[in-house]
């Protein structure tokens, strides 16, 4: 058992903002209160106070924060069994729940979640590794959005999901896009829509990628590569 | 005391990222291991495996992120009785922290942080509270950094530090900026220097500030207001 401690307390910093879920808090769920939303509704909304940790049994919530002049700016995904930490009790608070499946989630307050935190010390751990893995995606997104062309940050994207998630298929990596459309490519880079379409055109073009709805095919994953690092390129 | 638990529990977003101290911890140095860095020195660099929480004593610290390129990105600062939760057990991490001051430190294992959390529901809820402040620091900052232009990041940051900081004197404010150089602003903003440069030399010629090494004095609150939401200043 020894050997598994390092590898289960890394922090691993997600490509899709989706981060590791939490299934133990199943154990205290009698100590939340129980709620239900129905798809397309809103569980925190800017300037309302909210103070609770949210855990989802089923369906997927996306968190935002909305600018001074009301513009939207995606944040990550709670998806099943994952939290999300709304301490927000102040009325001139930014973010925003929004429930994009119908959902069921527990909310506890903060004192409930210190109690059980407190006597499960495995639990506590995971919980803070979890908020500290959001910390560390959050840094790194604050850098990329500073240093790197919207090109850069779209790319190394790509790059990176191929490597975790694409299959070698004789000369070339299928990588299965059905739920990550270019809209979604767009919010979570912090990249214009139209942005990643030419993106992408340019890629089909120069014979890098093929792609269609479900599946994009990646063919020269060292030119895709090279790409991330070219501040010349013009698309 | 019931009536002061809310605002106890209300998370401040800083506007110099410096968060809240937990000088609680204080109580248990015995149990972490005690270290001295002189100015100048890394306690973490990139590639290094590292995995502790860090509390500082005295001096100051500064984390920051390393790009693929080895361009560097500033996130915040640690100051006494602040904490760092350095935990990169990887060697591909691409976080530093650097002493810019002498410092004394303790390092606590993350397994006896949290020994020591299970047993003081107090400390504990403090803990949860500062790293969920850096969260939503960051999430903060990558909204800024993909929604505003440079000037509309400098203008606000100023615009709040006066708010903050600053003393109404007769018919102006005034803010003390000895510790807040026009590079620490750069830094902070996520803008370059020469931008930052430029803007405060636009603000005085408009007669909104008049500034020295020391001290700004803020003649026209509204207008620097005003010039956040300017999409098409020049200057």
């Amino acid at each position: 058992m020894e050997n598994r401690k390092i590898p289960d307390n890394k922090i691993k910093i997600p490509i899709i903002p989706v981060f590791d879920p939490i299934e133990e808090l199943n154990m205290y769920t009698s100590l939340g209160s129980l709620h239900t939303f129905i798809k397309g509704s809103k569980i925190i909304s800017p300037g309302i106070p909210f103070y609770s940790i949210i855990y989802l049994i089923s369906g997927q919530l996306e968190a935002s924060i909305v600018s001074r002049t009301g513009e939207e700016k995606y944040l990550f995904e709670i998806c099943k069994n994952c939290i999300g930490v709304a301490i927000n009790p102040n009325d001139d608070h930014e973010f925003q729940i929004t429930a994009v499946k119908d959902c069921i989630v527990y909310f506890f307050t903060l004192d409930m979640m210190v109690e059980i935190l407190s006597q499960d010390a495995n639990l506590l751990k995971k919980f803070i590794l979890n908020i500290v893995q959001k910390v560390h995606y959050f840094e790194h997104q604050a850098r990329d959005l500073y240093q790197c062309r919207s090109s850069s940050r779209v790319f190394s994207f790509l790059y990176d999901l191929c490597l975790t998630k694409g299959k070698r298929v004789n000369d070339h990596y299928e990588l299965a896009v059905e739920n990550i459309s270019q809209k979604m490519i767009a919010k979570i880079t912090g990249t214009h829509p139209v942005t990643v379409c030419k993106l992408f055109t340019y890629l089909s073009r120069e014979g890098i990628i093929k792609k269609n709805k479900k599946v994009i095919k990646i063919y020269d994953l060292n030119k895709l590569c090279n790409l991330i690092a070219d501040e010349e390129l013009t698309y």
